[in-house]
């Protein structure tokens, strides 16, 4: 892959969607703060900053006889992060439900800008649909030989680690957090779910580390939660065994929990991932993940600390020659059985869709399975399969769509009720996210997590205006093209019809349409002369439909009445099967996967036409990105239609270029 | 991969192919050693050596009135590396033209063992057919972050270097000098072609230890050969171009190549990779590779030295949309133009195929075709492509086949005037080769070499005999059955019909059949669902057929005539093609698969019945590597089969499985 410069913004680190601009209608106002609280005085400290730069004034008493108050920021009774928000008589006020609502109502008003001042507006209740917004990051404390520093990171080196150890100048740390606030993310995993021997020390002997990363997070309502390996008791603990029912290993787990709550006192709990790609777990017990899940929740318990444990547990050492086997199965295989059996502060972290994070899947059947266990779904910021930021893929559409997705009834937000994560895009990168655009999917994600119903093209909108305050009609026009539509065109020109996978092994970049098709990894497409797909129906597959209650169950199992974006997902069907589009399967690869370089090519252009518009450093660096990601999706149409060509021997209707 | 225990030999290092019991029948006789030189010091070295160990008695004078000399080793007037050797009257007297003649004719009487001292023996001359017979060594000083220390090699770590310099401790250095006296080879390049920042030092700064290493290896007539960077008067002169018709660059390489001789005075002389995969050459300048070439051969003629300029050289970068530019046609294409231009002692390194070190590939066209240069010929003892030293594949009759091939009149072996090299099998493993068996690639290499048009069977016997000198009939049967038919084994489950390159990339380990079908790198097969195949005929294809003179341009030009092991290499040709064998392609390729696999399944039962009869850690260690090798083949019959069943969609004829 081709080295791209790194045109650094103004002052080294781009402010993202808090630019200083941002803050200028309340920094010109006369604001009032109420309450005593350490969150007040970070919302104090951010009207503060505001007014020195454009001269408004933030007093914490009421001035007897000064004239009525811009703003009100008052706390009130609760301690929650809900706020209300109203304007009357020339004064907007803000009630915070607690102190982390009041620091919520703040960034609200920074989100209203000049319209948060104007008119009369009628008492607003706002409240986050779910209670846990985290961030996962997969940061490796000591770089990882074939992974790197951070797993899955496309965007510089971890923000909280560097040289072996937590970093010395915690400035950036502080700065994310302020930016997590703003889109109304709470938690943070500090290190990757793979946890390796050095990264096991955080829990014990490192701990202090890990404190001063929640030092740095706290004075925005962050809480640090960490990833800890399963075979911590061994490893760290000199045990003989890490057997969940064993009397030693619970007291050890015990002892491991009190010393990290007298280091950090709110810590949030911990992610597991455990038995999954070769991660200890369980399993070795003979013991089952309720056991698993429940020895660390049990240990947190007393400390109203939470395990989040990751129901990514499948076969990966399986035998491509199996047709019986589906990976896409394996979560539903393994949890559903537990429902009921797990601690009510262990969490079950459920990938979106059943496979991993490709850029089309159904929304995963273990969503709504387990009435009686507390899930958090989990998505991915950070873009392994979806371009990887260095091609523009606003995911929040998709995200939207398995928020709003109704397995049984209640909505996949409804049904989150152990939280919304993502799996961060966040590095030391100086615009954080290595693609500067790639700052949406951030923002998108917080916004989503706090109110999974809204409308994302809302949400992309307000992240454009906070982070271009003065940008014309033409900036904004010209940022939400070439954002709104990115993820279909993603789609467009890789894989089609939910087949997935097609990706080069390994690192997951660019196109290798067999790339995993003889793997161990359960990822095939079974692509024949005659046709292409993965039979999941009942009737004749490996049964996978039929995970999904009704509609869905019905929906799926036939080709006739299954989505055409998931077609290859649910059955295998012949090259000339006709979509519920019209075209046929092997005409719709060639159709998508020419229009998708094109609407590439178009926003390409789009995003030329704002040079002068966006800081130059940012526009360079965007451009740097466009051309790669063109001669890639170039790379993507060819390899896809010649590999199908090759294989069905139909050409293009249009004969367009195939070879 | 999976990871593989090292049982390792009695003693810490394997004697290969000198086990102190090869040297009983000469060390229980009385030996006079007549002449004065430090090779003839070594050769006396070695015989005190064995009569310490059996009882026998060397002189250097003769004994006056003693009995008759057993054996007499004589130093006559010349100064080559011939000898001969003749037994009258109860005295075997080998007389060598030159102190290394002497040396090779010690290990001649070594090689006959008892037979040496038994009845008599007419006069024989032995000579080497080629002057030079090189090992290139692919190794790193500093630990490359991808290709590590040795590249390509799969034998632990380098024998020359460790932690980033010379090895303080060169016994093992001297002890690979000695194997390779053994077997003919006299001469190593101790570092990577690719030169990198670290080694592009060893030419002047670090000159120091590459004399270190000379002097190691010398006492066993190899002589010491660097690669350089044709950028060095950049990199490490300072200048501001590497321009070969440049005053100062021709100064600079005249002042370099005068210090090396100062630090060493037998100096073998340079190997340059340029213009190739990325390596700075020539081209950047405008000027040809002979330019290049010359430029080095002036600085260095002065001393005698010679540089070997690879003729590896073509586009790295290809489009694989582009079916009218062929890799195979580059070296060719390149280098006749320039024949008659380069230096006395320059020398034009040629791989022996046109491709890469593939399991099968026709010889190099630019063999034979420069009449007026001096050719090198290259092939790889490493096992890139051939199974990486975890597969027995013993390389002897493809290189017996290489070297007999006559391109133009007279054979290969006869045409590689300035040399044949071996890229080097051996590293720092207790077993030289990592795979025990491979150290027969190593030997035979260079009994090739002193004598390319020998039987490589015969060769392979007597590897066995001098590794073994003790063994059963039954071992040595056993041995010589899994080694023999191990390289068309080893095609047979690859890849068929010269097709190549159906590799996992990068590694370049295991199965992948389209693995480079969509890469830059020149390397396809071009499978569709009729055929499959590169149409390289004059008539409608690439035209690379027509690089042969009469009859071989006929010959491969129609894939009536072509020989069904390089049909796919030189026709695109539909599955119900049928090969002179009688078989169609497709059925071929099942065929074949399927034997592979049970002609590896033979060898696992035959090396197991050897326990026993060899040392138990190399017993060991081989049973493991069949372990792996059966897994790997199995994975290669099944990938491959699979894919083109998936294509063709004919059946295997006898209804095996395939997936």
């Amino acid at each position: 892959m081709p080295l791209l410069p790194v045109p650094v913004p103004p002052g080294g680190v781009d402010p993202a969607w808090l630019p200083p601009a941002a803050f200028r209608p309340l920094g010109t106002r006369r604001t009032l703060i109420r309450g005593s609280h350490p969150l007040v005085d970070t919302v104090h400290g951010e009207v503060a900053a505001a007014c020195a730069r454009f001269g408004g004034r933030v007093v914490r008493d009421p001035e007897p006889g000064a004239a009525p108050y811009d703003l009100v920021l008052d706390l009130g009774g609760g301690g929650g992060e809900a706020f209300s928000c109203a304007r009357r008589e020339g004064t907007t006020t803000v009630t915070g439900s607690g102190p982390a609502g009041l620091l919520y109502g703040l960034f609200h008003v920074v989100r209203l800008g000049e319209a948060a001042f104007r008119g009369e507006r009628a008492p607003e209740a706002h409240r986050p649909a779910v209670a846990l917004r985290m961030l996962d990051h997969w940061d490796n404390v000591a770089v990882h030989p074939v992974m790197g520093q951070v797993e899955r990171g496309y965007a510089g080196g971890s923000l909280f680690w560097a040289d072996g150890r937590v970093r010395g100048d915690l400035e950036r740390v502080r700065a994310y957090g302020r930016l997590l606030a703003a889109c109304g993310i709470n938690a943070v995993a500090v290190n990757n779910v793979n946890v390796h021997r050095t990264e096991a020390h955080l829990l014990t002997d490192r701990i202090g580390e890990v404190a001063l990363l929640a030092d740095a997070l706290r004075p925005y309502g962050v809480r640090t939660h960490l990833s800890v390996t399963f075979a911590a008791p061994l490893v760290l603990g000199g045990l003989p065994t890490a057997d969940p029912l064993d009397g030693a290993v619970r007291a050890w787990w015990a002892r491991a929990a009190r010393r990290v709550y007298e280091a950090i006192p709110d810590f949030g709990g911990f992610v597991v991932k455990a038995d999954s790609e070769g991660r200890p777990g369980p399993f070795a017990y003979g013991r089952t993940h309720a056991d698993g899940a429940n020895l660390l929740a049990d240990a947190l318990a007393p400390y109203g600390g939470t395990v989040h444990w990751r129901a990514f547990v499948y076969d990966h050492r399986q035998d491509w020659r199996d047709r019986t086997t589906d990976r896409a199965r394996a979560a539903y295989d393994h949890f559903v059985p537990l429902d009921g059996a797990f601690a009510p502060n262990a969490v079950l972290q459920v990938k979106h869709g059943p496979m991993d994070f490709q850029v089309r899947e159904p929304v995963s059947p273990l969503i709504g399975a387990v009435p009686r266990t507390r899930l958090a779904v989990e998505v991915q910021a950070t873009q392994e399969y979806t371009g990887q930021q260095r091609h523009v893929c606003w995911l929040g559409p998709m995200w939207s769509e398995v928020l709003r997705f109704r397995p049984r009834g209640a909505s996949v937000g409804e049904l989150a009720r152990g939280g919304l994560v993502a799996v961060s895009n966040a590095g030391d990168d100086p615009f954080w996210t290595g693609h500067p655009l790639a700052q949406a999917n951030l923002y998108t994600f917080g916004r989503l997590a706090w109110q999974p119903d809204a409308d994302p093209r809302r949400i992309l909108d307000e992240w454009i205006g906070l982070t271009h305050p003065d940008a014309p009609e033409r900036l904004a026009a010209g940022l939400h093209a070439v954002l709104d539509g990115s993820w279909r065109t993603y789609e467009k020109y890789t894989a089609p019809l939910g087949v997935g996978f097609m990706v080069q092994p390994g690192h997951h970049y660019g196109p290798s349409v067999d790339g995993y098709e003889y793997s161990p990894w359960g990822t095939y497409h079974f692509a024949d002369r005659d046709g292409v797909g993965v039979d999941r129906s009942a009737a004749t597959g490996t049964g996978y439909a039929a995970q999904y209650a009704g509609p869905w169950a019905e929906v799926y199992e036939s080709p006739d009445t299954c989505p055409d974006e998931l077609l290859l997902f649910f059955h295998h069907v012949p090259y000339g099967h006709v979509l519920h589009s019209g075209r046929t399967v092997i005409q719709h690869i060639y159709d998508t996967h020419f229009e998708g370089v094109t609407e590439v090519e178009e926003a390409c252009r789009t995003w030329a036409s704002l040079a002068g518009l966006v800081d130059p450093a940012r526009h360079a660096r965007v451009s740097e990105l466009y051309r790669e990601q063109l001669r890639c999706a170039r790379e993507w149409r060819d390899q896809v239609n010649s590999y199908f060509l090759r294989k069905s021997g139909v050409p293009d209707e249009r004969g367009r270029p195939v070879y």
